[in-house]
């Protein structure tokens, strides 16, 4: 069938399995056709057709709640729910969110994207239904990476407490975006082993028929064992423990048994946990053979290899850079150790991984353990690096206050994903950073502008030991600059004068200074001269160079992709106020209060205006409203 | 003995077991005296007098390193190396730390104040110890409540992936603050069960008898099964399950079971948990005797009637008047549910989960999930409060971003303890919350002068319907205002004039307002007039009234108590620039880029500056550099 055409899933509900197999291949071949142009998180919607179509066959969406965890596995979802003609738009600008949002559907009742609330936002679901005496189920679909982060063992815990009803399907497919670890996934590993499953089952019926037999006080012992042996050896103890109902593990891909023990747990009082076994890309062999999550989300493809359709890169990425550098200087210094929650593939560490084995950390989906995890490396002299994406760095936002600021400690933090991001969108934009983190006593702050800068950044804070120091640098390849032979060292707090001007000044950092830049050439050619500073260094800010500024009286523009309220420009207000120079005209470009959807980076800067043309229509502006005499400019204008 | 004199630990290799009970007796006997001057954490330290003697018998700090989770419960640490000579100064201004600092000693190598942070910290040291081949052993001692932390969960999880060698002592009192909650809880309280665990364990051995004597299949089908068996009926399968060797559970206040358990610990390979049962209070009757947590924290009492000695409240708490005004509403409302991460006494919410215990939700120490719980309430059209301290709510940083402030939703969140909090210090002053929560869209934010516009903001925020709102409020008593007889609405984003002036103009909010119409009223005596300003509405500021200050000329000075960088003061230069108006003379007071440490909220606004004195001298010498001919100051003074 033509699943663009499906309005909503209620045809679910009398369709027979055997059709329903029919749809998941209907289903399958269009995800892998619609995404080898769009690009998007293909293995992980490929692993979840057939739970999806249960859930939709067994729930009523959306009335009752599907909430999906991350949120990158909801397209199946979306098809479903009237939005497969929109598939041709996925995650461009304007287009359909890879993330479930509540704009867009009805059915798409709690939008995610960073991983691990789903249980928390269900929870509070069937509070409300509880307390508002409604009648229907909730039911949160979680990977086995999510159950990782620290929010979803709260919640867990919370939910074992509450013992309300809903439920929890828990998508183990072995892998979350790179291969899993920890003591959680470990524990996952025995329970899907399928033969000591078996095993167990076996051994706990043989024992369970002899046992009665004795009489006595041995039967009356076994009796008491009894139930509690049942559930160890099914092994789901560990959320038994908590008071969570497990059932499973279940076949992902069957659907007599996804709809069986969907319709067996809505049944069930209290919180239920369906532990499914989902197998990542099924259905698409170049992702069913994927071990390192090169397909959990992807750009376009060539269906028939599974080659990917990528624009030859002119440069280096800036993660493959700070792997590289990395790699270099952990060869002569073995105290340098790198830290990743769960992003080693999305950082590009692979080969520091590969070099020093013992010395990467891929602590998983656990942001808050990470940072405070390096800190504790710090305190016995090691040179820990925090690589973390600027986004899932809110998630470590206390750790990052009083375990490694406070204690100032030489933690050196990779920022990765600084920035607009793209097509990930709302969730996952880099611009918040600067705003939350240069309140923080003891940190240092700073951005290359290029990949070269980058790399003596790095190079830089594994060298400096007087604090923690964060390196921020963007999503995307470099400019294609030269790097230099040997690493050098920026002085802290000193800026770089990229360009000479007398007319006003732009103060900028990371990729907003190719824009800027720009700007001034064409500025240049109406007579109009720039001066462009690479304030590389967002905290501490250059003093020497602000005072030079200041007293140069030309006018300023900060401009930067992030958040305007207490950014990086307003430091510069905050200079200038402080310094006694009350009479600067000081003009800011950035994201003003808003959050920011997916698109390409450049689709994005576009409708923020920050591009080098709205860059010179402000710089006209600012010169125009100026008055040239006393340098001081006419007020009260806006 | 007299246990201020001790100096370091080393005496208590030699020490035998009877003079060691009679030196826990002294210890108690200090503490129970010291604090009852100085006030302090008294149960939870006299909870650990027998375990923190046992620990450093049997290791050597500060070779090996022992990490206090939370750290309130290191008084005996203290004393024990060397500081219990200090104890007249705890947790006042310069004096002993309430927390372990590790400028105070090398013995204190981890530095705590929030919960769970001490096993990813442990792990961080001990991996660093594996790769530099160095040999000690590394201790984390954490209590009940700060295991359901999501970090800490998070660090269970690698601790029992990495399998390194470490010790987790689980310091198990059945009590964290308040009495805790949680499945988790319920878990330990099962294993806690001195009656289930004897029956279990005879039940185990008694069949562990009998099996192997059946022989053939059943034997090896026993053989098989009693391992596991085992570890679960001994209950620690939980963290069995993860990978962690399970020891206990302990008495904690026997010396031979701790130090038995704690030498075989330190033997063990791998990650080890020893479960230890200690009384909160033990030793103090008053205290042993305390079900809510009264005596957890406390100011001075007297010790024979262990009565608390308070000076008399002119005005009820500001915790208190939330709270009454949520009892308030939520009568006529029955869509007002509360949330608290185990801070319900500590935010004095006990009123309202006595009227409506199914709408009060204590979810314990789990900041995240309370945040997105409070967030998959609010979609189905609850009011809900996330009740959070400041300081916390650094560990739900992530959830407000995205989960409650991206999705636009109706919570309101009643930020406790904001601005400065005294004599616990560093990690619990709310001086970073106007920063990270300004630049955050759709979120408005507001603090009251007094506990009648408290009253009013959380009438307010309830009947507000277009997205968040966060209510700050203080540490403390109210000022003693008469209460409305009922709330009223306060118009977004309008602030108040509490003073008329026209020589300059100061900007304030919450208590700062009283310490600036101090300072008015002082330097009307010298004839300047200052017109002051309740800027009650931190987000969205009040344009119509910013317009009129910038149209007046007059130089403005924003007072704050919190960090100066990107805070309020840094919002009022924004307006301004943005607004055209570049020549404004704006000043800002605040706290200068540092933690403050611990004091009364008195000596720490002296010591950094934040007072009606320096209010005058700031404006006597703004007034003085201004020139008064154009309105325009000379620049370049500073």
């Amino acid at each position: 069938m033509d699943v663009s055409t499906i309005k909503n899933p209620k045809f679910l509900k009398k369709m027979p399995v055997d059709q329903m197999i029919d749809l998941a291949k209907d289903i399958r071949s269009f995800l892998i056709h619609k995404l080898s142009k769009t690009g998007g998180h293909l293995a992980p919607n490929l692993g979840v057709v057939e739970l999806t179509l249960a859930l939709h066959k067994v729930f009523n969406s959306p009335e009752d709640k599907l909430i999906w965890d991350v949120g990158h596995q909801s397209y199946v979802h979306k098809i479903l729910t009237g939005r497969g003609d929109q598939f041709d738009t996925l995650r461009q600008y304007k287009g359909l969110c890879g993330f479930p949002k509540r704009s867009e559907s009805e059915h798409d009742v709690w939008e995610t994207g960073h991983s691990s609330t789903s249980l928390s936002a269900a929870l509070g679901m069937a509070v409300a239904r509880d307390l508002k005496h409604e009648n229907f189920d909730v039911v949160a679909i979680i990977g086995d990476g999510a159950l990782t982060g620290g929010m979803a063992l709260e919640a867990l815990n919370d939910i074992g407490h509450q013992k309300r009803n809903m439920i929890i399907v828990l998508n183990d497919n072995e892998m979350s975006i790179a291969p899993n670890v920890g003591a959680m996934h470990n524990m996952l590993n025995r329970i899907r082993s399928a033969n000591k499953y078996n095993r167990a089952k076996e051994d706990i019926e043989y024992l369970m028929k002899r046992i009665p037999a004795f009489g006595g006080k041995l039967a009356s012992v076994a009796e008491r064992l009894k139930d509690r042996l049942k559930y160890m050896l099914v092994s789901g103890v560990f959320f038994e423990e908590l008071g969570i109902t497990y059932l499973g593990p279940v076949d992902g891909h069957n659907f007599e048994a996804l709809i069986d023990n969907l319709n067996y747990a809505k049944k069930r009082k209290g919180p239920v946990l369906i532990h499914i076994l989902t197998q990542k890309g099924k259905g698409y062999k170049p992702a069913e053979l994927d071990e390192v999550g090169t397909w959990h989300g992807t750009g376009p493809y060539k269906i028939e290899s599974g080659a990917f359709i990528k624009p030859v890169a002119v440069a280096p990425a800036y993660s493959k850079v700070v792997n590289d550098t990395l790699q270099e200087i952990a060869r002569k210094d073995d105290r340098v150790v790198v830290i990743s929650p769960a992003m080693v593939v999305g950082s590009k560490l692979e080969g520091f991984g590969r070099e020093f084995p013992d010395r990467l950390f891929d602590v998983g989906i656990a942001e808050q353990h990470a940072a405070t995890f390096a800190a504790g490396l710090a305190t016995q002299n090691m040179k820990p690096v925090l690589s973390i994406y600027s986004t899932f760095m809110q998630r470590a936002y206390d750790q990052l206050v009083h375990d490694i600021c406070r204690q100032n400690l030489n933690v050196v933090i990779a920022v990765d994903r600084a920035g607009l991001v793209g097509a990930d969108g709302e969730t996952h934009q880099g611009i918040f950073d600067v705003g939350f983190l240069r309140e923080l006593p003891n940190l240092t702050i700073m951005m290359g502008k290029d990949e070269k800068e980058l790399r003596n950044m790095i190079f830089t804070a594994l060298h400096y030991d007087r604090g923690p120091i964060a390196v921020r640098y963007p999503r995307g390849n470099g400019l294609g600059v030269a790097m230099n032979e040997a690493p050098e060292l920026i002085p802290i707090g000193k800026w770089e004068v990229l360009r000479e001007g007398h007319d006003a000044a732009v103060l900028a950092f990371g990729p907003m200074l190719q824009v800027v830049l720009d700007a001034a050439k064409h500025l240049e050619s109406e007579k109009i001269k720039i001066k462009v500073v690479n304030a590389r260094f967002i905290k501490p800010l250059d003093h020497e160079m602000l005072s030079e500024l200041s007293q140069s009286g030309m006018p300023l523009l900060t401009v930067e992709e992030g958040l305007l309220d207490g950014g990086f420009g307003s430091s510069i207000m905050e200079f200038f106020h402080d310094y006694g120079d009350h009479e600067h005209i000081i003009e800011r470009m950035g994201i003003d209060d808003c959050y920011v959807e997916h698109g390409s980076v450049g689709e994005l800067l576009e409708e923020l205006g920050l591009t080098s043309e709205q860059i010179c229509v402000r710089i006209r502006k600012m010169l125009k409203e100026q008055n040239p005499k006393n340098g001081i400019r006419k007020v009260f204008t806006s």
